[in-house]
């Protein structure tokens, strides 16, 4: 098992690295959080870019093998530069996500819910779309605050989602039976989500998604992931009281990222340190 | 009238350039809003202040002969460190916001509603405390967001102001009879924030008060803005067909800035130039 890098705009990714845990708990772990320059999820292509970039090399230099993008919008805005930028492997969320939906989806239709520069660069309806699968995709900018504040299961959060849900599972996609959730902070509203979804309709986790997709090419060695390998494959059960080696890195207040990051990964987070990334 | 540089994390400072234009519809202005990093308000001191010299230091270049700091958590994490980066006066919208309250209070309590990181510093309460009033500081993370979603006037956002405000206006805080909004996002939420205080509570304005205070230093000359100086003065009667002379610089997407932007100042914005600050 290689040393995986981790790489998100800030908590979120912790879900995912969460997921990478319960699959690899023996793993080393490098995780970046950019904390002082978060939220990318508002910001242009070519500032997600660059930032993305800084990140994705920092983790190379400090002895990441495989690098996995735990943030949706570096993924769906700057995935092939990343790839360009390091020499070492790079998974993104988008492409294990959309896998995970098509193998989820008898209807055919998935709604896509995101920050506005994921929904806005429409990744998922591309990658979506070449596996048959027809999206709506829809911008949900007050979920990921509404998550920071801590009102994971609370009354207006779920008003907030079903004003967002109603305008996409509506018309043409009334009958979607998926929702994706392309934002790493959105596996904390779960419960809420399920609860304001039509009946029958399936969520599925990006950070469960590119857990496995990490699985499937530790297995399968450096080729493409291709469409369907994945829907075999299940998450063992949650059985990881091996406390995974990991090393944070964080570019705002290490004891912020430590007080607000036990909400995201589900245990206590040590060895934090602050970078500081040169532009 | 001096050139003017006004500087903010994002959009929010447009607000004070309305209220400045108001008042000196026939200044030069410079905005510059650093809307790749922002927000501020939940971020740590150290990166705040770094940011922010560096902005003052931009549109020291640029011009300004004043600069104004629009932001909220730069003024009140950061101001001392402003002055020293630059050599033209500084003015922020901390003080002036509390001289405000203070004339506007009869009963010497105010509640004061900010970001995360405005609240955390107490720059508030100290600088009411010394003009004997007392407040009670309380963070609002979800208004900023609600505010750029667009939905300024929505159900959804008086019932968070009303989560927030009632936590605030009570127990020895119920006879407070001022709002001081310490946040430069709020003024577009007045109708609903009037809503839900109780009756006789006074809104105090951020953007209001900082024009007057620029107002005050350009008759009195570079001395100290003194407790009392602006309670005598009013803002003039709205009648700036005029268009002042306005640049603005920002970080991330010109296009972006363009859109958003109008919100908070009601007018159409042009000139606008991408930085990229190095750090």
């Amino acid at each position: 098992v290689p040393t995986i890098g981790v790489f998100d705009s800030g908590f979120g990714g912790l879900t995912v690295l969460k997921a990478l845990t319960e699959v690899f708990p023996e793993a080393g772990y490098l995780y970046f959080g950019d904390t002082a320059r978060l939220p990318y999820g508002s910001k242009s292509a070519e500032t997600v870019a660059r930032y993305a970039c800084e990140a994705a090399k920092f983790l190379e230099r400090q002895g990441a093998e495989l690098l996995v993008i735990a943030c949706n919008t570096a993924t769906a805005l700057a995935l092939p530069k990343i790839h360009e930028a390091v020499s070492v492997p790079v998974l993104g969320v988008v492409e294990p996500g959309a896998q995970r939906a098509h193998a989820a989806s008898k209807s055919g239709k998935a709604v896509v819910i995101g920050t506005e520069a994921t929904i806005s660069s429409h990744a998922y309806r591309e990658a979506l779309a070449a596996l048959g699968i027809e999206s709506l995709e829809k911008a949900c900018p007050l979920l990921v605050p509404l998550v920071e504040e801590g009102w994971v299961d609370h009354p207006v959060t779920e008003e907030v989602a079903c004003i967002y849900l109603k305008e996409a599972f509506r018309d043409g996609f009334a009958s979607a039976d998926v929702l994706l959730l392309g934002c790493t902070h959105y596996p904390l509203l779960k419960p809420v989500l399920q609860r304001v979804v039509p009946v029958g309709v399936t969520l599925v986790d990006s950070a469960e998604s590119v857990a496995l997709a990490v699985l499937n090419f530790t297995i399968s060695g450096p080729t493409r992931v291709g469409p369907g390998q994945l829907e075999g494959v299940r998450l063992p059960e949650k059985s990881s009281a091996v406390r995974a080696n990991m090393r944070f890195f964080v570019t705002d207040s290490v004891e912020k990222f430590k007080r607000l990051g036990t909400r995201f990964l589900g245990c206590e987070i040590v060895n934090i340190e602050h970078v500081d990334l040169k532009e």
